[in-house]
């Protein structure tokens, strides 16, 4: 009998949570059973969950759990290869504690064991940490039914010596394999980030083609902390052609049978996220739907994995609180978002408007709650006390603005404290975070923070593929895009009206081009005053004004760092981002950005 | 000429200010240079700082700064010899971006260079992130005055075969040398903790012996964010005796002159510091003095290297809020020390005097505002609010506990809005941290959290040790001392009296037996029902409280997870913490404890 119908089980575990993952493993050896498949391929690490933090180390109980489900496993394991993969003590005198292994399980015994050799430490990655890396030679081979297949696990298979310019380590273990096998099967945990897909795309079908095999690849997916992982598992025939591809941002129990399946489409646009990489854009198309669905995910598992149905946000009917509300509305159901309109006496009534037609329009609970009079009385307890007080005062003091923030998240949190499994939602974004333009217990306060790696030209783009591609059309009021940021927290006493983001800080779309050049090519102030900006070749700007802008840039990034260090939990969805699992600055450094 | 004067450039970098560093390099090698020295030995990475986080990947620029930085040392070099460590370009087209790198310069020129072949990745260590270990052979030898001297950096020190029973690398690059030299020189940036130093004395002592060489350590002092250097640079002889040491968290200029110096004293008690390991013991005495150097250090630079002059903290009364006073006081001086008394309608007089006492022994700032009005405006509004709102309530609310704690931070944040250069202080302790006891944009939030890891237990110690040992004797009312903990946020209806903490959660040398357990020796829930803890020796406890207590801790520290993620930045002080630069255990994780 000949069977090459293969399972890729692609699935969203939880970390740490053995028990689970192991009864999903379980599951879906039954159903491939069921299917008559001869092999099931599950993600890197799934017995326990990616990212596993410190949790071995700290909870090394763990790993008995861990070695009981890997034995639960091989009761299932007649008539079925399993690929499986776990973390497994280091048993020698030397090294870190565990190996990151994947074990192939077949007839009720491990026929063969794997281990990681190339460990990812960058990045999100830390896996030096916990991990000793496998150099000594190991089988990696196995054969099934006349297919010599060879084992990799994720980074093992980032280092070819062709297609990088620059690599990382000194030896490629898919090299070493190529010319004994037919085909190569990885065991992922690999999350998304922006103009990954085709990095990771191009690699794999450049080194199946280089090698004339096959390119199996299995990939976790769901979300966990900051990170989300798209599935998106495939495979490449010997021309570097995908000729099966399954869901993307879902669990899937996709079947290939003789090397045929179903290809499932990419989210919209993805396929042109590396060409948009050379030069700064405001067309944001190629990664809008990737983006949408990541936070989507991201939200959802952060919600039902940690057991909290309900969302309460302000609404300012400004953008930031606007995509939020839409996006969770969207990820756990319009009746489990509560949106608070809390208009100060700053507060236009335009705003107050658009954040009631936009709540109306989304379906999702309203309450409007002016905090004039409460402002009024922090404000006059401030007066009070601050006279007592001897010490020299800022002369442009942000003061009562931000009573106005700090007051509207008190009530947000004294929402969440009141009623049951309900979470405030910070609603910074990308832009703001790095001007520091963000208030500590004010905005920047919450349980989650969907927008938090987002900037703000590509929020307006995101509002307006939403409009266009959700399924209630224009759900958000087009004055909300139109209308030019601001916190509406200040006036402008130039223009008599609420201060703007701009004009507190510069243009967003030379903003975001900054963010841009630093996160993607670590341009210096001097990097960037050689090149042309976007929107130099819209707008007549002399070297003043941009030395300028980029000087007040770098120096509000330097003090808004201590604010990065307390922000809380939001998806990574750039390429670069400045959340802290990600990107380590210290707060006490003295940087000379030039 | 014989000259075998050496001088310790014991420094305290800042992270990425080169030119700031390279100044303090050239006015020690001036010094050096007039006192006759023959070589001058600065600590790991001296010339960029350490810790480094992502600088110098994201703005490569510095490496300029750092190799003109170089260049202007080597002019220096005339008549000495410098031994001097910085980040250096990895030109290979494989491996991480740089190499931690040693320099030998003498008479404008690079003799020798040196790389870092072990790279720690561990606890609060990263440095498989940017950094390429070395592993190809290096001369490490260098001769000076008919004596053979060794280069090693750091973790190269830390692999020795015999004294450690599990090793994390496979080679020894003091083994490989140890034969050929006569003196040994490590240069080093090694950050505090409990029972770190006399494990590192014995591991010196051992090599030292082992090898019959002399062993030069020359280690890095001040703090950047979390981390704490010590100093405390010695050499010891042939046979492992120490014949000098530096200064204790102090830069010191120090002079060995034919390998003799000054002996200066360790922090008191910490020679015993190894012995309190085996069993959880209230009597901390061995290791306050540590701590308390190791606190004040870290406010003192925080606050200096960030340009900050003054801190506002509430005073409550309560032993928390006390230390932090007292601590301030001694590191920034009483007068830009700020307490703020703010009692509600539950704050008891006794601890409004204690609060005012205690600002008068410390001589610091008070205000007493009192909020029960606010509180009252606040609560009012949420009845408002709650009652629009139709969602299942909590049955025990923490709403209006929380109301005080939130009220009391915002005017700590509006002050320090208001008033230049002055930032709100956390007071939140590690018992507390631990079990999710802390509010939100309450106590939880500040500029700096200064007893973020010190357990309630030891915080009791401390304050008996700091009325005993500052120069002000007995500033901390015994009052203070002797009260049992709470928040008088809430008031127990079984007692009629404001809730105590030890009835919220449990007694306190229980929960810091089961901290003390877990960070020390992984242990797991059962691994603590099968030992008998401290408290079990003085106290009758069932074992059905015993399990209680211990799902209590378990279940609340997996709520309390997201706590820590948006916890300020505090100096980490105890051999393991919750830090978030040192553990990282996801929000999003399901881990069975047992």
């Amino acid at each position: 009998m000949s069977n090459n119908k293969i399972v890729f089980a692609q699935l969203n575990p939880i970390s740490g949570d053995v028990e689970y993952n192991k009864n999903k493993a379980i599951e879906y050896i039954k159903r491939a059973k069921a299917e008559k498949a001869g092999l099931i391929i599950f993600p890197e690490l799934f017995l326990i969950g990616y990212p596993i933090g410190d949790i071995l180390t700290r909870y090394p109980s763990l790993l008995k759990q861990t070695q009981k489900a890997l034995d639960e496993v091989k009761k299932h394991s007649d008539n079925i290869s399993i690929l499986i993969g776990y973390p497994q003590i280091n048993k020698d005198k030397i090294g870190k504690p565990y190996y990151n292994s994947v074990s192939l399980i077949k007839d009720g015994e491990i026929k063969k064991t794997v281990r990681k050799t190339l460990l990812a430490n960058y990045s999100e990655h830390n896996d030096y940490r916990y991990f000793e890396p496998y150099f000594k030679e190991q089988n990696r081979i196995f054969e099934l039914n006349g297919v010599k297949y060879g084992i990799i696990i994720c980074e093992d298979g980032w280092n070819d010596f062709d297609f990088f310019c620059k690599n990382l380590y000194n030896i490629d273990p898919v090299q070493e394999i190529a010319d004994k096998i037919d085909c190569l099967i990885c065991l992922a945990s690999s999350c998304t980030r922006a103009k990954k897909e085709q990095l990771k795309h191009n690699m794999m079908k450049f080194v199946s083609k280089k090698y004339k095999i096959k390119y199996i690849y299995v990939n976790q997916v769901g979300a966990n902390d900051e990170l989300i992982y798209d599935g998106l598992s495939r495979i490449y025939d010997e021309n570097g052609e995908i000729i099966a591809r399954a869901k993307a941002f879902e669990e899937d129990f996709f079947v290939v049978d003789d090397f045929k399946g179903k290809i499932n489409p990419l989210p919209t646009g993805l396929e042109k996220t590396l060409d948009s990489q050379k030069e700064f854009s405001l067309d944001y198309e190629a990664d809008l739907d990737r983006t949408y669905q990541s936070i989507i995910l991201s939200i959802k598992e952060y919600f039902s994995k940690n057991g909290i149905k309900r969302a309460v946000l302000g609404l300012s009917g400004g953008l930031d609180s606007t995509i939020c509300a839409t996006l969770l509305a969207d990820a756990i159901g319009n009746k489990n978002v509560i949106g608070v309109s809390m208009p100060s006496k700053i507060t236009s009534s335009e705003s107050k408007n658009d954040a009631k037609e936009l709540a109306q329009n989304l379906g999702i609970n309203f309450l409007e709650i002016p905090i004039k009079q409460e402002c009024d009385v922090i404000s006059n307890k401030f007066s009070d006390v601050f006279k007592k007080i001897d010490l020299p005062r800022y002369q442009a003091s942000y003061t009562n603005d931000n009573i106005q923030a700090r007051l509207r998240a008190t009530i947000l949190w004294g929402i969440s404290n009141e009623f049951e499994s309900t979470i405030p939602i910070a609603t910074s974004d990308k832009s703001e975070l790095y001007m520091g333009y963000a208030t500590i217990n004010g905005d920047m306060s919450g349980g989650f923070a969907p927008i938090t790696d987002v900037v703000k030209t590509k929020l307006f783009a995101l509002a307006r593929w939403m409009n266009e591609n959700r399924l209630i059309k224009n759900s958000i009021p087009i004055s909300i895009i139109k209308k030019p940021p601001g916190a509406e927290l200040a006036i402008n006493p130039e223009t008599g009206k609420p201060l703007l983001a701009e004009e507190a800080l510069m243009p967003y779309e030379f903003l975001d081009e900054i963010i841009w050049r630093l996160e993607n090519f670590s341009q210096s102030i001097d990097n960037m005053m050689e090149e042309k900006f976007l929107y130099e070749t819209k707008h007549q700007i002399d070297e003043k004004t941009k030395l300028m802008w980029l000087n007040k840039f770098f120096k509000r990034l330097n003090r808004a760092i201590y604010k990065w260090y307390i922000a809380p939990i939001g998806p990574i969805v750039d390429s670069r981002s400045i959340n802290k699992q990600e990107f380590k600055q210290p707060v006490v450094s003295n940087i000379d950005y030039k």
